[in-house]
């Protein structure tokens, strides 16, 4: 159970950002232009991004939640698998493995990224956008993960649930319904 | 120097908030809600957090930054340096405390806030607002110090750049100057 009053029924992020709205509003609008807007990286490869951060940051919420989505926006549900496995071996560009290194030291501490890593990535065609959209797409996620999880935020364990979720933020994104969760009804159709 | 081109002369957040902007607008109207917005934390306990964390993540930039801003607000230059030294001897309430205690946690992992540490907090007086706004704003710096270090962002050594910094965003807020930067000259003319 969460550690302050939500919404009984919503769990993980969409409670808390039910609870203060006004903070929530930029919040989603921050992760829809990042994760959704344009971007050299296709919304896939963002999602592993998100993945890849809040499974190493152990937040079981996020993790499913973007796995779930990256799985369905690839169209396959082992590239996200591999990735949490051993980014060198998993099936995507060399570009991408060089900026998932980058969110991997992000995710520990942004004093880790050297120098090496970034020529590393730019060695595979990274440009100024894609290295700060990595950054920032790995430290909002460690913001995401902190939140859920220092609030105790409730985290169903059904895998439906994920799979219902990823069917809409996958094609939708972040924005928040406009008439909210109506009492779960939103989650209750969807599942 | 930054791994991607920033406006020269810019340090710190403000060459990253400038590179993307439409990603910095929700990032600036987050930091003003939850910092100077109405909260039952005043400025000063909330900027208290922001250096807490900026200081245990290592994060040169934000630490200085927000110390700076904290001493202004608190109006005592002692108070920020004592909680990073040990907050239980702190001259701060027993409420702040444990709200930092929790923030210390976050910074770590979200996953460490126990129910121990809740309770703590509720029987000093900490609402379910207070425990919301600690732990948004310690996983929003924990958000921020890995932007900032992740693209290594430079970080004035001048003491007084970030006293300068501070007598802004202390009464201003976050929110952007209306004329963005003009080639620094902000900051040349308010130092």
């Amino acid at each position: 159970m969460a550690y302050i009053s939500v919404e009984e029924g919503l769990p993980g992020i969409l409670g808390l950002l039910e609870f203060r709205q006004d903070t929530a509003k930029p919040i989603r609008e921050l992760t829809q232009l990042l994760l959704r807007g344009p971007s050299p990286l296709n919304e896939g490869e963002r999602e592993l991004i998100a993945a890849l951060v809040s499974h190493r940051n152990k937040c079981a919420f996020c993790d499913s939640a973007h796995t779930a989505t990256a799985d369905l926006l690839i169209g396959d549900s082992d590239v996200t698998a591999a990735i949490k496995e051993d980014i060198d071996s998993a099936p995507i560009s060399d570009k991408m493995k060089a900026l998932l290194k980058i969110a991997g030291k992000v995710q520990q501490s942004g004093r880790m990224v050297k120098d090496e890593d970034v020529t590393a990535a730019r060695e595979k065609g990274a440009t100024d956008q894609e290295l700060h959209d990595t950054v920032l797409i790995a430290a909002l996620f460690s913001m995401y993960n902190r939140y859920v999880d220092g609030l105790n935020s409730w985290t169903p364990e059904n895998p439906k649930f994920y799979k219902s979720l990823a069917r809409r933020i996958g094609p939708k994104g972040y924005n928040r319904p406009p008439n909210g969760y109506e009492g779960n009804k939103y989650f209750k159709t969807d599942e």
